[in-house]
């Protein structure tokens, strides 16, 4: 994709704001733009951003030959294109310079295997070697790619995404346009064994899945089917790769789970929750709304909305850090200590000489 | 599946204890139940359990139509059935009432590709587009889901598992009654690399995995083969979903390794051995039976049978939890100890007016 | 394989020094060899290696029919196979007596599927129930395992190996001997969200990744394709099992990142860091060379060359010890203080009773 800067401001609804000078400006109207960059690296056919005021500051040596920004730059000699959300211009600008590819169509591969009473909608395409057991039913251009598992009875809302080997089990609903990413398995039984007569002994897993709509999972994740109800992930929610969810865990919308989290059995998440890279929660965990829980921590008791914690075991934020400053300061509170001591026997020796 | 209480009572080997009152009596001895639920969700057609004290308390709200106890509890207006062993009675319950599923029939999909000498015992089912090496023997009743590959000469006992897409390389052991859930790999080449002519060289690992009975692996796992004999994992033992077992490890029998867990090369374990959610043991540690090791814990030297440890690195139970405590006590400590200071420069002020 | 110990020893470009005993000598040279072992389990048809102090300790025992060392040792009744490399012989022993197994032979298996403009060089071995995608180049002798998915015009130099199931997205790039182990995903959609009218909305990720000349990853491991340019593995680098790499993360060559480590989005690393396992590294961290990271370290911060962290979060390994050493002391420095305190009251009580 080739375009006049002219061209793009349109698609982005965006003020063009060309540079005083004339003849620049004609060029810059009519100067070619074939993909988004970063400051640092844009060439003067690339269109970059400003998203914060980092990028302000490295904008002076920027090659890039145009620039997104949400409000006009005085003395910029480059042309400005202004919108109101610069997030949502940079996101329509990449998809307008995405690489092209050919697009995925409608249809099943031959080489793929169908139960019986299996419902397809219109559109949607199902790829080399996927199985796709009794009573599945999938809705709309949904996409399931190579290698895809789905067990029996489950059942995919419209526009769902299911990369490569991704193993969906039995009984599990998908909402609309929910995106699993390859390799994942949704549905696997729980890890819940009783230990009778010497051995563990694994104890049924009757329910299911549910990832409500616009649920995007990544690649290499595993969600487990509930022992009893279902495991669900609420609308919105977003998982990053490697992540393990356990069974009988419910988790609110529009919430955020980093790579390598582990969230045990059937805790309990509000909406708007954050948890950083490979933060752990212990199980029957509840977090209210908008927990965050910063990376590598681990989080044993449940937790008000609104709170922040670090550490592990996790402390609330403020707490945290002061505990994390001291761990600093110990071997000067050990030194102090140490010469505190000395001192005080000091002070005990004199006071004996008076006696 | 929907039975009345009194044919369930039966199913179950239990006592059936109607209420008093003679009415509700014939009336609870012919209601019907449908599944098993939780106390607090449960509904009239439902059964639940009391397997602690907490559900007891619940259960005077409980809808439940009837209650799996291991002794009568008086006052109670709800038919219970006595059993000797509720964890036991509660898995056969469930499979009572588990989801009916078509079952896997026995056979090869034609899509499977089989090679030389495989050698596949009665009633065992290979899914579709299964690739089996050369020399694969496959023991009675196995189930190779869609999508697996099995390396040269690998050995499965009687009635395994292999979930969809699950890939285990040659010269692999399975016991009997083996379960791999998918897109696990076992027997992937272990991280051995020595550093010669200015490059990192892959040690060669010409030993294999060991799975034994009963043992029952999670979703996308990795155990990785040995350089030398065998990684081995002892009859009985459980592991959850995205562990990591190194090359020549060794762990004992009914152990319960839990999600995301990582044990380095060549740590050996002994018999029930616990190690919590995202801990990880460096390599060539043995950790004595009964070893229990809290969640996010780091183990980096030999334990004595029977010890608790926590934090990373860890201690001793008793002494983490001190230490845990005292960490909490940092802020407190450091203020006491400033305030002392004062106290003792007082303490001095007054001693040098003396002389 | 079974050959003699003056065989094995010309193989491994050796000297043979036999035993003073001349009888034995004989024996000795034409006794043979069936594989290697450790010291400890090694019997008289195998042969051993010293590669460190410990192992000379253990030899007097080893039932080993002969032993790689570095140097002659005095006084060992074995015969002694003398090389420049105890390391680099290994490799070559363990590769001459490496289980056999029937090589893969070249070609396209009839169930895999090819797109258009497909290039595969000769030798190219690709299994069953592949897909590779349009625009696809394979170099010379690759080999491409069942159940592999290759996306659209993703290249591959020479003699790469894909195992079974691996997900390698479009537009990625594989220098030549590039290995990827079963189950591992390559150019997933990364982890980038922007929070807009109340949803959180996918940013595009336009960019691809490079794994250069003989980087080796692990199985069920994510690399996550960049949003602009490229996410890259240096050459030489070696990538243990369930690994996280974010989208443009940057890594040098020759380093070793050891299992379930997580390292978020445009970090850049220099050549020869070592991150240990379960280790965690923020997002747009700068490693300096040869930086290395223990397991289950956590780390925020830029890092100049050279340094070692240790802790979560990470201290200067010094530092980190000294740390970690005081809170093994906390205890005894809370009861010092408390004891030091009522220390002091008394001398402020002696000090108030001469008023």
């Amino acid at each position: 994709m080739r375009i006049t800067i002219a061209q793009l401001a349109k698609r982005l609804k965006a003020d063009l704001i060309l540079n005083e000078n004339r003849e620049s400006s004609i060029k810059n109207r009519v100067s070619r733009i074939e993909s988004v960059a970063p400051i640092e690296v844009a060439e003067e056919n690339e269109v970059t951003f400003i998203t914060n005021d980092k990028h302000k500051i490295a904008l002076g040596k920027s090659r890039a030959g145009a620039v997104i920004v949400s409000a006009h730059l005085d003395g910029l000699d480059k042309p400005q294109l202004v919108v109101k959300n610069v997030n949502a211009a940079l996101i329509e600008a990449m998809n307008i310079f995405a690489p092209k590819l050919k697009p995925v169509t409608a249809g099943i591969d031959p080489t793929a295997k169908l139960g019986h009473d299996v419902k397809l909608s219109k559109g949607v395409s199902v790829g080399a070697g996927v199985v796709i057991d009794d009573g599945v039913e999938i809705g709309q251009n949904c996409m399931i790619s190579s290698g895809c598992k789905i067990g029996q009875n489950s059942k995919l809302g419209s526009n769902c995404r299911l990369d490569s080997n991704v193993v969906l089990h039995h009984n599990c609903r998908l909402g609309n346009n929910v995106i699993i990413q390859a390799n994942s398995t949704i549905g696997s039984t729980g890890f819940g064994y009783s230990f009778i007569d010497g051995a563990y002994r694994l104890i049924p897993h009757n329910g299911g899945v549910v990832l409500e709509d616009f649920v995007e999972i990544g690649a290499n994740c595993c969600i487990d089917r509930a022992k009893f109800g279902n495991t669900i992930i609420g609308a919105g929610t977003k998982i990053d790769n490697l992540v393990q969810i356990a069974h009988n865990v419910v988790i609110g919308k529009c919430c955020l789970i980093i790579s390598q989290v582990g969230i045990a059995g059937s805790c309990t998440l509000g909406d708007g929750v954050v948890l950083g890279g490979q933060a752990g929660l212990a199980d029957n965990i509840k977090l209210g709304d908008g927990v965050m829980v910063g990376a590598q921590s681990g989080v044993g008791h449940n937790t008000p909305a609104g709170t922040q914690l670090f550490g592990s075991p996790a402390f609330e934020k403020r707490e945290a850090i002061r505990i994390f400053g001291l761990n600093k300061r110990l071997p000067g509170m050990a030194k102090l200590l140490k010469q505190l001591t000395k001192r005080v026997e000091k002070l005990e020796a004199s006071e004996d000489d008076k006696k």
